[in-house]
């Protein structure tokens, strides 16, 4: 919901006139939706805001990670009131924002916490940023292996306020701290209250390893249709859970990242929102690829400076150089793109490599055929000669059944050697097929035309 | 977990073999699993596999989305079989399914159901398949307003082992089924035992329309953290909720979608796994795009016949045209994606469109001044004299600019005239660059070469 431009300027007025009232103003608002709206002020003026708002209304405001400038705001705000926020936010939000914050801040802020909290950011700060640690919430509910499912209920009514999350439970073993089983709220409820807790726990419930790519952890519970899944350290002991809310936005962080990534932009830390983002960084992130990809486009003048003979005999070849290698590029790219995306979600496997060859030559050999007919009509219609026009449409035929054949030899390729296919872009399909393209058409014509 | 080849090898030996023991081959694998497994067996061993399960085992691997070929292998079922599989699925997978039946697979199995999940097929079947209805689930716990936390929980005792989710649970007016609160099964187990739900539950939960597009509920589901969302009909009244699972698969879906449209392929109804798609299927999807991008591209062959004179004066002016209008399209490509994730992620708004128009410029024009001096040296390097290298440099610089400037401005204009902007691809923006930048190109060209 975007916050209405009326209560917008509601607050702004609030913010100019008295400073109080804020509290009734925003009433019951999701603190989603009262994110979204201190999203839309300057920095200051959501500090404001946020100083009129009870500690654990801020609190829950400050836990919604589409929430941006946390940590700008946080240095806003009164020592004090700053440090409260942070020791009542749920753990894995408050280790991104400490992340996120300058190292002065940190200096000011963390001594502040309890030193309970403390210790646990600066544990929590050691995993990578995505991985399961990375992104584990560790305030889960303990249960032992003598309890019955009665006392286990007793337990979570006396602790759960705390508790991000109730829906996964683990019974540990009381000395290490190893995971025995997982038990979730519902098969407490539809248990009987006087049955221990080793017969009705799962005892080999799915798991992840703190280290474990944040992705992987994602793919799990979707497959699974987990609600929670346990992160453990690699002595077995558990030292968190991930929960189904953190997976959505990593399903849509890991989007963003294939998407642009497609496009050749190199996604690493630009996981902030559009705005948040330096020019320069930008810059960065883009010129990368753009001049590996110039340097390989290069390559084509060389190819046209060897057919420069051809090139000057017949001008009327170059008009063709745009139109075929375009064409073979926005076919590569369409093959390249659907088999990364298939490969990602498992529907293609390494083994499979034959068969995807297969159906990608016979799909681009039935669009070469199509639009081949079509580009030697065209080309006659333009006023072609017969045997450039039938140079034009034979290269067609090539470039789009070669363009398939490489845009999915290569990502299968990359996958079997164990290359991320995803850090294939799209340009670089087209880039390759650019070249070889030139090669394909002046081959091709140098045959026709007798050059 | 893919299925290890063994195991694989050694359920093919039994079919084979005796028929038998297959249940305690896959033992007590993850639903899941099992489906991966059949996902590589034929249709006709899946369906063999399926008959040697007992029934509540083989529901939970018809339950599972990532099952492919569900409706065929259902098929090779013995008909009193399949009838009591399709029975016992959680009603969003059995609408899913039927959906994906023959005509005459319908006619034979809907009438061995039970006439109340026959009626309820057909009326879920009558949503739109993107649509909120089209994915929920309608076995939601219905509490009565007059009852008690404890009378909740015993209701729910009696009644979960059928609901396929019970944290949520909603509270409906008697006689209209209009909605008057939620709770989750926290609220519940954390709540005294007498106090009356309607002191208990949210009042005004977050909802969804029945015709309510799937990704809006996602995000809106994501937004709010919510594990489920009632789905309401006009009148009020409750019909079903979606759950996170539901979620999750229409975030990995609708990734996908933006994905291939970015690449330039149509997705609708290459939402199955990749081998599943026919090939002719593919070639149409992919085709419509092509064409039109071909139409588009022929405007190059326009633009260099119009500058015949100059290219065969200087021939090597056509070294550089796949180059520069290469890398237009690449800049061009990188901008228009991060554009359109940006507003599909609600960082961009159309009101934001001046100030990502100033950066996406000033990024272009930042790129273009590196690519430009780097191709300077290049062309240089390659034996061009002074005045060509200029004109190449130059040119770099503007269409980066231009590229940039295009690729930004057109998602906005879409989104701004109520045009879904992530039907727009890479490609077209590439192709657009293509004729313009040959444009930009000749005029610099005849500028500095005085042709």
């Amino acid at each position: 919901m975007t916050a209405p431009k009326e209560l917008l300027e509601r607050i702004q007025l609030r913010l100019e006139d008295s400073f109080t009232g804020i509290g009734e103003v925003v009433g019951d608002m999701p603190p989603a939706d009262i994110a979204d709206l201190l999203n839309q002020l300057t920095i200051v003026e959501a500090a404001t805001v946020l100083t009129m708002l009870a500690i654990p209304r801020a609190v829950q405001v400050f836990d919604q990670p589409t929430m941006s400038r946390r940590a700008a705001i946080l240095e806003n705000l009164p020592a004090a009131r700053a440090a409260q926020i942070l020791e009542g936010m749920a753990a894995d939000e408050r280790v991104d924002l400490v992340q996120h914050m300058g190292e002065r801040d940190r200096r000011k802020l963390l001594p502040m916490l309890r030193a309970e909290a403390r210790a646990e950011v600066e544990r929590l700060c050691q995993y990578p940023d995505h991985s399961a640690g990375g992104i584990m919430t560790t305030e889960f509910v303990r249960l032992d292996p003598s309890m019955k499912v009665g006392d286990a209920l007793k337990h979570i009514r006396a602790v759960a306020r705390d508790r991000e999350s109730i829906y996964a439970c683990y019974v540990l073993e009381p000395l290490t701290g190893r995971l025995l089983g997982s038990l979730s709220l519902r098969d407490l409820v539809m248990a009987d209250l006087d049955r221990p807790l080793t017969e009705v726990m799962r005892r080999k419930p799915i798991t992840a390893e703190a280290l474990e790519d944040q992705e992987s952890v994602a793919n799990k519970m979707a497959k699974y249709n987990l609600l929670a899944v346990p992160v453990l350290e690699k002595d077995g002991s558990v030292v968190g859970f991930v929960t189904v809310d953190d997976v959505i936005d990593v399903l849509i962080e890991e989007g963003t990242e294939d998407i642009l990534r497609l496009a050749g932009v190199e996604p690493g830390a630009l996981d902030k929102p559009y705005f948040d983002n330096p020019v320069w960084l930008v810059v960065r992130k883009r010129i990368s690829w753009l001049l590996l990809l110039f340097v390989a486009e290069t390559f084509t003048g060389t190819v046209l400076r060897h057919y420069e003979g051809e090139l000057a005999a017949v001008v009327a070849l170059s008009f063709f150089i745009p139109l075929l290698i375009g064409t073979g590029g926005n076919a590569g790219a369409q093959t390249v793109t659907t088999i990364i995306r298939s490969l990602a979600l498992r529907e293609i496997r390494v083994k499979d490599g034959w068969r995807v060859l297969a159906r990608e030559a016979s799909t681009g050999i039935t669009i070469g055929l199509l639009l081949g007919a079509f580009a030697f009509g065209r080309a006659l219609l333009w006023g072609a000669h017969m045997p450039l026009a039938a140079t034009v449409a034979i290269t067609i035929v090539v470039i789009c059944s070669w363009s398939t054949t490489v845009g999915s030899l290569i990502p299968i390729l990359a996958e079997r050697f164990g290359v991320d296919p995803t850090v294939l872009s799209a340009p670089l399909i087209t880039t390759l097929v650019d070249a070889t393209g030139l090669v394909i058409y002046f081959s091709i014509a140098k045959m026709i035309l007798r050059l």
